[in-house]
């Protein structure tokens, strides 16, 4: 059994920001949640966030996610400090501790797994996660012997100059026998310069510490400013690239692309470049997908191409061709082979399969039949100042160019709306519409106007 | 005389495709193609293409390309056995043998030109192209005497400790004078553990073998997965652009731009990050093209500037500004000093010199004279829901804002249209047109409408 | 007291170009205006800019700095000679000429602040700006002692084995007692293989020479050809986006985004990829701008949004929501809340608070007040073919779907405009608008229209 503390009460001044280092998102999701998700499938018993700087914004934050709670670290004086307002929570508990950072969002969960079965396999009393590091200036150096037993732990500012070459670090992630833990943290003492509370020095004294290395050193960043946040994203973004790479997916310029690892692409897509997948999106086999388009929560089917477009909580069918410039702004379903493109929004809107809403529309809260051709410049009046309406359009109509549909509005099947008409009235199925003045030539206009 | 054999009958099982590996794209040509094109300029006399994986597929992918012969490997067992299948094909020829990879599509011209050379120049039986990499490993070594002489090839997994610091790797590209491989094909043994015919096993057999060093080894890349068409096509992209800012072009953040080996650029051209040149396009001296624009198979002129658009298929005289959102959806030619942009897209359409088209327009299978101004939302009704219809309009006319031009239809020279006007019929030279209904004005509306 | 020459007479003939070198572009501005901005803090007593080749270009191009002054150096024979050419305009100075190079544009103020400030305090004769380059080929090395007095400059060329692992050298920046050098100025000889008079050969015979090292290499990089070009502006915007970021900004995807060195950023700013912010715009807390925008010499209030759009010298305020495919084209003015958005155009107009400009829009040269819905396709004929005119909208007005409104016109508070509607005339308060045709239905149409 595991309890989870994850500490998430630290200030983050370096940040420069309203927002709690925490809650500062990364691909989509806040620090801390990346956190909680990195290790949920180790089913932990109970998690408990400890919260300080802006606790009530962390928790109104989080508060959302089920059976999750917090312990409130109200004056910050050290990680020891943190994990001590951990026992009136947990008196009584047998099983493991496991301690995580709520702003070192990389690390993998087999990474965990592996911490805490190796805590487990060998009956140690803590497991602390290190790594190799290039660069290891800052961090805490940790000596083993061959069986990976801990035997000290130094600061770096505290190394000499041969124990600064070694380059094994403390990742600051620990397991803990929680019985031994909860008897050596009341006993921590503060003298150092900064008067604060290690957890490193309960370490040290509960017992067998084992160390653990994390395979990939990225693992371990820690966001304390805007570039280790940068940094962190751009390490996210190769994992999950590589990943669909490997998978089949072609990536055209892969620098240039963001895709959230919450999105699902098949083998064969291709995505150009400066394309953004976001949320949960899934994209089918043979879809070609920018360049320059955004693409947010939407499922988009087989052998669809986006070209310099926006699609949002959208749902596009097999074939379509989508863009350039087009908008699909939410609750739209496009049917099969459908033509959207060049100037054109969709909003709360359904078209059927073989549709066509080809240039410089806008259709708001319409359902749209099968073989349709929108014309250019045609707008639904969807909204006449005090509320939304609907229009229905039938099968196989046509609308003329830069007509206007005043909604609530029926169109039958088989309707052929001239261009230029405002409709205002319901049609009934094989009708013409027609609602335009008669043109008026008037000749020899250009010399009679020059004459005033 | 030279002869081609290109080996395109492997699985490429790593890339996860439906496509045969050697038919992926790579920069707007296949991998394959591009091997073609490389060898070019060396006028074989025959060129041979070894398929098997996807047969069908390859050689209907390739059909249109003239005097290709395939010749079918049935089964894969290894490049020796692919080469062996040449044997009835080429019966008493006397020439040379290029034996080239559909998936190493990097080699530069010049790179073959001196591995035949000198495999001529030195009377070899056979010559090896060989690379120095920083990281050789898997490779077979390659080890020659002072003069370039193969003593011995070793494959990696042979390789003692000693051998392996040597890093000149076969890049499995050779020239053969084929009467003496000729004479070793039918010998070779598959007593190996993969069971398969090594072409460097009839290497070591033919007589005097060279090696010659390939001078960039980013050359001797082989695509086997996504990941490596991703490198292959950074390395593509690389070359190009150092081309064109060598001879003079500014690429504004180049990483973040893509230049097709097929567009020509003029000097003083300046591309602004994010776009995208591509196809048959050429590129004249002061335009400034992007940031975040796609150019495809199209000529612009001097001085054109084109912010945030489609070019695609079309030709844009001298001093044009395109966009920002413009799709010259293709078939378009604009004049000299155009304005085009805002939302316009124009198909099968030409702007005679000077004319405007700023605003929320779509022109289709319009000719249009000089001068013009189109007003913001002019729409062409080129289509009236079974074919589609031409609109002409003569020099210095004027349509005014929302009009509709119902094709087939023809405005003269300045004519001038009124705003909103739906025209059907043709207005001659001069004339004022005017289709739209008088305005009637209900004072007190809100107030009423309030009572009911 | 110091006097500033900046050497701007070379051809750069591998620029290729038809501008002369020095004003090529570097984000935004030439590179001899950034060296001359460089060292605007030192509040030179006068600035000389030494020109030859394209001279009144240059001299054209800058022509409204005031007080610089130009001094030609008619035939190229070196820097010695260049600065041969100040000798009769500083006759009886007795103060400090810092020379500076017009192509190397990326010198931080404190870096020429240090040096002059060095020449000062140790009262040398002259002193050299250092560099110790990874790869330092090409540039002369510079010997000094343990006080970093310059015992040797010796050319790369003229460097022994031992000589060329000093990685040491010289930037081309010198700090000169004016008095001194002219007095050596006019000896100097031309006997070497260019014929040309070195400044080097000056700075030996000066007296007490003393070399300062600049502290980052990259500061000294010199435009020869667009890839060094390239190479200075990928430096430029790392300096100034890692500024950003240090200030609180959230930068995602860095490498997409370029931000000119003129542009103001509050905390709490997300920057999306692919974004351009340029010359002196100011964007202020909690805005999210991109992907995709270019946004420039504007200023956007706090927690604007803008999406896939261009802004250009427009003021935005708090709250609103831009684009997707939005063009603020110039002198707008939006107010609080307001959203713009869908393929909408604005130039030169002003919207009050919480007015809405949703869907394929042309707005120029109008005023809107608060709370107006401008419906979608509405346009305003501003431009009667000869002259601009202006639209004037009160508060709380809607206008319907495809609705023009013919300037010069005023639409008062709460007027309704009927969707379809072409207005030519005022409208009054409270007024409801109507010009559009009545609606015909043709039933049957379809069957009747296929008899034929």
């Amino acid at each position: 059994m595991v309890v989870v503390a994850i500490l998430a009460a630290g200030r983050g001044t370096r940040m420069k920001s309203h927002l709690p280092k925490v809650l500062h998102s990364l691909g989509g999701r806040s620090l801390v949640e990346r956190v909680l998700e990195s290790v949920e499938p180790l089913s932990p018993s109970r998690r408990l966030v400890i919260v300080g700087y802006q606790a009530e914004e962390v928790k109104a934050a989080m508060e959302s996610i089920p059976s999750l709670e917090f312990v409130e670290q109200s004056v910050q004086q050290g990680t020891g400090h943190a994990i001590q307002q951990l026992l009136p929570h947990l008196e009584g508990y047998t099983g493991d501790l496991l301690v995580l950072n709520g702003d070192v969002p990389l690390l993998r969960t087999q990474t965990l797994q592996h911490l805490w079965q190796t805590h487990q396999a060998n009956q140690n009393a803590a497991t602390i996660l290190t790594a190799h590091l290039p660069n290891p200036k800052g961090y805490g150096r940790i000596f083993c012997n061959s069986e990976n037993i801990v035997q000290q732990i130094v600061e770096d500012k505290d190394c000499t100059a041969a124990q600064r070459q070694n380059r094994r670090i403390n990742a600051g992630v620990y397991c803990f026998r929680w019985q031994n833990l909860a008897q050596v943290l009341p006993h921590l003492k503060a003298d150092n310069a900064q008067r604060e509370y290690y957890l490193t020095d309960a370490v040290t004294q509960v017992g067998k510490v084992m160390a653990v290395d994390v395979e990939d050193y990225q693992e371990i960043l820690g966001i304390n400013d805007r570039l280790q946040l940068a940094t962190a994203y751009e390490i996210l973004q190769r994992r999950v690239k590589e990943k669909w790479m490997v998978a089949g997916v072609t990536l055209i310029d892969p620098n240039s692309i963001t895709i959230d690892d919450t999105v699902e692409l098949q083998p064969d897509v291709i995505i150009e470049p400066q394309t953004h997948l976001r949320g949960n999106t899934v994209i089918q086999a043979g879809s070609r997908i920018g360049p320059g388009s955004l693409i947010e929560n939407s499922q988009l089917g087989e052998n669809v191409t986006v070209l310099y477009s926006v699609v949002k909580n959208s749902i596009v069918q097999a074939g379509c061709q989508i863009g350039p410039y087009t908008h699909l702004r939410g609750h739209v379903q496009v049917g099969a082979g459908c033509r959207v493109g060049n100037f054109v929004e969709l909003k709360n809107t359904q078209l059927g399969d073989r549709t066509n809403v080809a240039h410089l529309s806008y259709l708001g809260d319409t359902t749209v039949g099968t073989k349709v051709n929108i014309g250019a410049g045609t707008i639904t009046a969807n909204y006449d100042g005090v509320k939304k309406h609907r229009t229905k359009i039938g099968d196989r109509t046509k609308t003329g160019a830069n007509s206007v549909l005043v909604a609530p509005i029926t169109l039958g099947d088989d309707v052929y709306v001239a261009a230029g008409s405002t409709v205002t009235e319901d049609a009934p199925n094989d009708s013409l519409v027609i609602a335009r003045a008669r043109q008026v030539v008037k000749p020899g206009w250009r010399k009679k106007s020059a004459e005033f």
